[in-house]
């Protein structure tokens, strides 16, 4: 066993979850006798070569605990995508301030940091195990059967859209929503969990594992209107047509550019509004909305799946259990062993790191928009205890007197 | 005691509990001998005068209690707006199918309608019992403390707020959300009760009972951007300049209208991508995000106050209670009278009916980008219990080592 510091960091997007992660980590390492300290790096790898560490051993347990229930990054995160000459300036840091645990929490990229990392390590004749711990709302990263925070995300696509198909079907009309995730539809098909009758919506589910035509979406939609009177719609923020092209740059081709000279690609609602405008203009529907569930989907508080929560305090756990008992580094992986239960498996790090997996064939219905039982199967049991159920009068129709 | 039918409507926008107002005054009026049948009007006053009834007679009380938890209006809704022509004619059809009481749930425009069929009935001396049911999440009806469904809503805002501030504290920048309610502030003002650290967002709250000016509003994210190094918004989606006109007009005017010479105004993403497009191209500040919270925050299934449950179900109880044993029609009203209890009043329709009401003075704070602590205590009870709570780490620095 090596004897020195642990450094944990939180990379990417924040999750509900993702401090499950850091808590399992943290209170794990502190078990451990030939740890001296557990730091936390503030604001990810930024923040480690910067040297902004925060000392998690003085952190008592109880403020850990509280802080593992609360969503989004605690210790911070970056969006700086490091190249091998940033993961040599975090292995000089890591090797000044004598860490010999580095735990990273994190998707594809940060994966393939922690992949970089140790390699230097390892050049370098330096004792460091390097262990990433998975987390993504995209649940693109290879070799698991999903990835903390998917979960909660899902479930907060597949309530809201419960909340939007009954709104809708209270007044009428076309609603398209926006779901993060611009290379994996998981989120997006997510969606298809809200739905219970057989006329609920989401009707239809664009995701980017297939093409997208507007002329093909405007047809869909036009005979889901015709079919039920109305027609509620995900959208995946990465859908592209057959060269690849994002949509929204396609579409906006349509209207003018703004006052700047750009279309905003992200955090912002303009697909949303541009798929809404097609509506309107060539099926002369009236009553069309467009929602873009934005940041709220990843981090609203008080809408978050037990069984991810437990998942990822496990996965920060067997990380330290990992880097503690064996010899090796590796990506912390998520194995679906039974329905449900899983083992977690850690993987050799070239395995995982800086791969996108996307939604398999299986779970894609033939229509291109809508998903497979298989699919249902698969998710249902993420989503965890206490989903909300959504029910309905039964139309039992009085006669007409006046108009007979 | 009035001998007839009972009519029950929902009008205009869903709310997660206007359920329980109908299945209050379904399953109390059931109660009564001198009633015939329970119907439900199908779509509003637009299902009156097309005479598509529901026989709620017919409907189990179990499942109308599992309708009771379920957000958005289970009989539908509609968007008319009732002239005295349209009144006339839903006074014909209650008259053709006899109906001796009218219970209505809605906003303004809704206890205008009640106000109307009321008048129409006693010129025609037709003995009918009209009870407008109160139902917003704007909480605009004069003479009431609060209406069912904004305590609901208000406690979403607050949720949403709590994780924006969390996502936006671990990436920092610039973080606009814009909030549903034209003409009151109360549901944007909702955002302050997101925070609790000092520092939290919602750093400003632009409601519309001040005027906007988008110098103030840039210096104002640029002063709080140079403190916090990041800044949270909260943007009410009716802002207008000192001359009433809406900001989304005023922006617009700088860029070019689509394909189809609209610029939308609701349901669409377009006001807080134009407020962000000035924040970057005026401050420049590179990561500036905007998420309208669109009709998740109305309808979003699993995030619901109890008190509103519980108060939603008593008006609607206490409608048919003060229907049956009172000899005059009004507008149920609910009157504070504690902290926290509440008694309900039956009003004069004419004092309630079409009237707004805005955010009172002494809720709003000097700065007008603020709320005041009466507003906090106003609104904390209402949110109901079990708010989720979020913690941060505590910031023991470690000394750096490379870069001392």
């Amino acid at each position: 066993m090596l004897h020195g510091k642990v450094l944990v960091a939180q990379g990417g997007g924040p999750t509900a979850v993702i401090n499950q992660s850091m808590v399992g980590a943290v209170l794990e390492s502190r078990k451990f006798r030939n740890v001296d300290l557990v730091y936390g790096a503030h604001h990810g790898v930024r923040g480690i070569i910067n040297e902004e560490f925060l000392d998690l051993t003085q952190e008592t347990s109880h403020n850990l605990e509280a802080v593992a229930q609360t969503p989004s990054s605690a210790l911070g995160s970056t969006r700086d995508k490091p190249d091998l000459k940033y993961c040599q300036e975090v292995f000089k840091v890591l090797q000044a301030h004598g860490i010999a645990y580095f735990f990273y929490i994190g998707g594809n990229d940060s994966s393939d940091t922690v992949r970089i990392v140790s390699e230097e390590a390892h050049k370098a004749g330096y004792p460091l195990r390097c262990i990433h711990i998975p987390k993504t709302i995209d649940n693109d990263l290879v070799h698991n059967d999903h990835t903390p925070g998917f979960p909660s995300a899902a479930r907060f696509v597949a309530q809201a859209f419960m909340g939007a198909n009954l709104d809708n079907s209270a007044l009428k009309g076309v609603y398209i929503a926006v779901v993060m995730g611009r290379h994996a539809g998981f989120l997006t098909a997510a969606s298809a969990l809200g739905k219970k009758f057989p006329d609920d919506g989401p009707h239809l589910i664009y995701i980017p594992e297939r093409n997208f035509s507007v002329d093909s979406f405007l047809g869909d939609v036009k005979a889901c209107y015709e079919k039920h009177g109305r027609c509620v719609v995900a959208v995946s923020e990465g859908i592209h047509d057959e060269n690849g092209a994002p949509i929204i740059t396609k579409l906006s081709k349509d209207v003018e550019k703004d006052a700047h000279g750009n279309i905003q690609l992200s955090g912002t609602g303009a697909l949303a509004d541009l798929l809404c405008e097609e509506v309107k203009a060539k099926l002369g529907i009236k009553r069309v909305r467009g929602d873009t569930f934005g940041y709220v989907q990843r981090s609203f508080i008080g809408c978050v799946s037990d069984l991810d929560q437990r998942e990822a305090r496990e996965v920060g756990e067997k990380a330290v259990q990992y880097a503690m008992w064996g010899a090796v580094d590796g990506s912390v992986t998520i194995q679906r062993t039974g329905f449900y239960s899983v083992d977690y498996k850690l993987l050799p790090l070239e395995m995982v790191a800086g791969k996108t997996r996307v939604m398999e064939d299986h779970f894609i219905a033939e229509s291109g928009t809508d998903v497979t039982d298989a699919f249902r199967m698969y998710l249902r049991p993420l989503l965890g205890s206490g989903m909300p159920d959504a029910f309905r009068l039964r139309l039992n129709s009085v006669p007409k007197i006046l108009k007979r």
